[in-house]
């Protein structure tokens, strides 16, 4: 469990979980136990999904994946106890103002974790091998499998805290579908350019399996003018908050600028 | 996913939970979505420990088990998935009296799956293939893999309800260490004694696999003197609530003299 989570990696969930938690004014202890729960959800996801039977990856940020490294039964164990322990963080202490909110905090990991999150994207995923998609099928499968655990972070996050009002979470919730959706697009766009020593995994996979991503589906060009203009969508849903959405605004540049 | 819930079995977690939460005084709509919840985790467990990395069995209550009726992909998504859908249950609506006893259920569900529960207890399983452990080893082994969640069960069925003192709680949770622990005792016994066609599953696979049991530690006979002195301990754990306590116990006799 300790090779599967703390080998790097970008956290870029955790690091949404804290912009979103520090603009609802949440205590930083709140945050770290909500953010860390994501990340642990994201990790066991990795986990599974370089074993053989499904993405069959033996590199993973610049490691041997954890079946490669032990095995493939570990592999297994390793990620359900991460997914147990991400829910254990999350009933765990107080993690905002009052339980119920906590309670749906607990729901809302769940459910992006599960059939219509995490895993139900994944499993269309695995269906989608050798089948061409239209744009609207690749989206709902990006919405699910990368989106709803991403929106989830920023979701978790801001309800650590309490100084959002109603219209100003749907702002949020609105930056955190675009940052999903350009998070995966790029995914595909550097699948396709980005050297494996840059990437710490296999570059060139999903091409090779025949996995359908927004390069094989709308080109090259098209998605990283996708990516720019969810960028653009993503700082406007926030462009509200001023000078108190910077963090937010630099992490919706990181998504689409990176390089790895 | 339903393939794997709801294709039978003893539903022995969800009877335990019932007959807690019965005597708690808990609302059955309560008591429902806790005993569902704890039964979910069992089954995913299943799920997951049947693949052929793990436990490698084809069949799982008289029909072939998910990876083989399906594939090892379905089978590794569909466990988490149910997982997942376990969290999600015991974080909607109202479970408890108050939203903080809800968490600590929650919490005690998910300590009950990880490390210091079930899967740590597979793992422990895993690594014990080929070795000889001493009885307190088998027993701790089982005290996690099996155990845990039958402790839960009953704990999270008592926990939707509020009619228990601190130490009526104590009485119930005693009675649940016992019978979980019985409950191990005998899946030896009828491993090793019962044909397939009785059991559901493969009979004679731990002793094939090199795995201890408490039939190849203690012998036949001492395991089922074992189970019958566990049976009499969980009943002398609830004599204390009288007639109230009646499933408990037939739960116990359920438990030691079944025959698969």
């Amino acid at each position: 469990m300790r090779y599967a989570v703390l080998g790097g990696g970008k956290r870029v969930r955790p690091l949404l979980a804290f912009a979103a938690g520090e603009l609802a004014r949440a205590p930083t202890e709140r945050i770290d136990a909500a953010a860390c729960a994501v990340e642990l959800i994201h990790a066991y996801s990795l986990v599974h999904d370089d074993l053989p039977c499904m993405d069959n990856d033996v590199l993973r940020r610049g490691k041997p994946t954890v079946h490669v490294e032990f095995d493939e039964a570990t592999a297994i164990l390793v990620g359900d106890s991460l997914q147990a322990l991400a829910f254990e963080m999350l009933a765990t202490g107080r993690l905002a103002d009052d339980a119920s909110t906590q309670l749906e905090m607990l729901r809302a990991a769940a459910v992006a974790s599960g059939t219509r999150g995490m895993a139900g994207g994944q499993a269309i995923d695995l269906a989608s091998i050798g089948q061409v998609l239209t744009l609207p099928e690749l989206e709902f499968m990006h919405i699910l499998k990368t989106g709803a655990l991403i929106r989830a972070a920023v979701t978790l996050g801001a309800r650590c805290g309490s100084a959002l009002s109603a219209e100003e979470f749907g702002h949020l919730d609105r930056y955190a579908k675009c940052v999903g959706l350009a998070f995966q697009v790029i995914d595909d766009v550097l699948d396709a350019e980005a050297p494996t020593a840059t990437l710490g995994k296999t570059a060139g996979k999903d091409a090779a399996r025949g996995k359908p991503t927004y390069v094989s589906v709308i080109g090259l060009g098209r998605a990283r003018e996708l990516a720019r203009a969810l960028r653009r969508d993503a700082h406007a849903a926030v462009e509200g908050f001023g000078a108190r959405a910077e963090r937010l605004r630099d992490l919706a540049d990181f998504i689409v600028l990176r390089e790895f």
